[in-house]
């Protein structure tokens, strides 16, 4: 993959500091009454003018028409191609919600399912059981006992669980037990390489202890297990850019998504504007900032238009603590687009800007979709944003002579 | 390949709807008199109000540069990569004038050509003798008889006819005899691969017995073939992307190239009115509609800028007939541009329209070449057309977690 090999090739220690921005989830769809995206809709004094002196575009995250998950979406914006490293469903799950994950560890998915007499499942998400709930059922199966093997469940969402489990010798090469379909029988996990064969083991007699002990709980009275997975190997930012980078999130995914690619992750408080805090806090200590804002994608994801908005609008209140800073480099982007029209994440192509003393700002009324649509960096992939970033920070060599 | 693969994993069924537009050879050039290309020198109220309505963009077949023949430019609308799926030169002139192609059939592209004296190529087109005459001469061809194979020899244009081999264990790992410059010997078929050396040789006889037969004609005194091809094993749009697909077509070769992909080709009359009709007809029983409208690009090949026109206006014309249908997406593109002013193909990139609920239009003012130039969809590559239908339709699950 050019981006990578080569810039990795190119790129040199320097003192220039890089800010990405990432607003989840950014991009919107024109809200039915008025015609305005989220974007469009929100008032962003700051953006606007940020725009005006910036080079704007609109990034796809993985290919035209794919929609991504975080995972991926958040690899691309790093500069690692999200079709060559993948992160396991298992590993994102538990990162996800705060569990660590330690290089050997294997993590999977739970959902707790309802069977019935027959052995069939009835429903694989056991009603969508409260949250509160999930996590007396967590609690319940930590009774299990499993030879020479550590493990932890933890609760996520409804019927959602994640488990880690720790020892010597485990494998990520097994199959799912979820048949993804209600009315067959769970699946036996099975080993899809010969190194797999006690892993798989283990994953069974873990299964089997939990309908033991679930066996008289309704509607939750079995688990099913899916995306058995071991961290990542990914090179670090500091291995690829040369940067020290810092990562200053509030959800535990993107600060499990950051430390993947080596990001030391720094205390983000509980807004927009503690992140913004944090970022000058840790100004000298490094190169690089990503800085996350969930409140965007959460309020798409509920399908909330006037939420949405309000959130772009706490963003761009921190805008000129950022701009004080003095930042070489300073890009505001999502990693992908949840239109609250869609109430989930889509495949919208996502307002890209980038500023810094090197552009060709082309007078872009505003940073929202259609603006960005016009700017000169036109339509480009999420994985040129890191290369454009350390160009513009003036640390990337020339190519040939 | 990207969009491919990907979009294999990714895409389930539903019951939405797509209909893709092609009208032939779209793309133009400015008029030297006027400055307006033939989109824009159209009428076409029903596009221009579309195009207010839609995502707009432009296209590149093949590549930036590349002027496409029609099989390549089909196959990346279609979503195959035109660089890695190859349709022989043979196949695509026998499908291009409806001659059946089977499964293990070998097909080769004809010239009739003068041969002097000495044995050498005095003319490669024969003068391009008239059609009507050409037909004459594959009457007479048809008293070849080859060893346990049948053949199919049927004009094509001037000095072209296309010949299709049937039999046992044929193969079309074979040379061709045209040497490409007069004033050379025909080359005799030669095998280029083991097994092929039994074909090579009926070929060669085919040859000689023509010779034999056209020996006292004038000027069309020997047959050259070249192109030897079978038909393709391309996966079909049902295994890619678990569509029903109907193709709409007037010419042979655009239901040839259809089928090829696993389209059931659907009778669509004579007039692009008539294939909207045909649309209506078959509502109910697919997902995907290729309809397909020639007369833009044989207007173009002509060098007939107001013919061109016209046909474009014809197909205006039929636009609220086929929004009356309520479809989930409308895309109206072309497979290539085919400027009046160069009478042939070009490398020029393709308007290209894209209607859905859930795009953002940013109030293209027509549908022509510049203002889709400004489109939110950019300048992209025909293959990532199919990824961004399916997305439109809701057809693509989410990538990654």
């Amino acid at each position: 993959m050019v981006g990578f090999e080569l810039v990795q090739d190119l790129v040199h220690e320097s003192p220039s500091k890089i800010i990405l921005f990432v607003m989840d989830g950014l991009g919107g769809l024109p809200h039915p009454k008025t015609g305005q995206t989220e974007l469009e809709a929100a008032y962003t004094p700051n953006l606007d003018r940020l725009a005006r002196q910036s080079q704007c575009g609109l990034i796809d995250p993985i290919s035209p028409g794919i929609t991504p998950g975080s995972g991926p979406a958040h690899l691309a914006l790093f500069g690692y191609d999200p079709l060559r490293f993948l992160i396991g469903r298992g590993v994102l799950e538990a990162l996800g919600i705060g569990m660590e994950v330690r290089d050997g560890d294997v993590a999977a998915r739970g959902n707790f399912c309802t069977m019935d007499e027959q052995g069939n499942i009835a429903d694989r998400r056991a009603g969508r059981v409260a949250t509160e709930r999930n996590a007396q059922l967590c609690r319940m199966l930590e009774s299990i006992s499993l030879d020479k093997v550590e493990f932890r469940v933890t609760a996520v969402k409804e019927h959602r669980f994640a488990v880690v489990f720790r020892g010597a010798d485990l494998s990520d090469q097994l199959t799912d037990t979820d048949p993804q379909q209600n009315g067959l029988p769970p699946l036996p996990v099975r080993a899809t390489s010969p190194g797999a064969q006690r892993t798989a083991e283990l994953a069974n007699e873990f299964i089997a202890q939990a309908g033991a002990i679930l066996r008289e709980e309704r509607p939750a009275n079995m688990v099913l297990l899916r995306g058995f997975s071991r961290l990542p190997h990914l090179p670090t930012m500091a291995q690829v850019y040369k940067l020290r980078s810092a990562a200053i999130a509030i959800y535990p995914m993107y600060k499990g998504l950051a430390s993947l690619v080596g990001m030391q992750v720094v205390p983000g408080g509980t807004t927009v504007a503690d992140e913004a805090d944090a970022v000058a806090v840790h100004w000298g200590q490094y190169d690089f900032f990503y800085m996350h804002h969930k409140a965007t994608d959460a309020a798409g994801e509920d399908g909330d238009f006037e939420r949405k908005v309000k959130a772009i609008e706490e963003a761009d209140a921190v805008i000129p603590r950022l701009l004080g800073l003095k930042p070489d480099v300073l890009m505001v982007t999502g990693d992908h687009s949840t239109p609250a029209t869609l109430a989930g994440h889509s495949w919208h192509p996502v307002p890209f800007l980038l500023y810094s003393r090197w552009v060709r700002a082309h007078g872009a009324a505003s940073f929202c979709e259609s603006d960005c649509a016009l700017g000169e960096l036109g339509r480009f992939p999420s994985v040129q944003v890191m290369p454009l970033a350390l160009a513009h920070a003036l640390k990337l060599d020339k190519y040939g002579a």
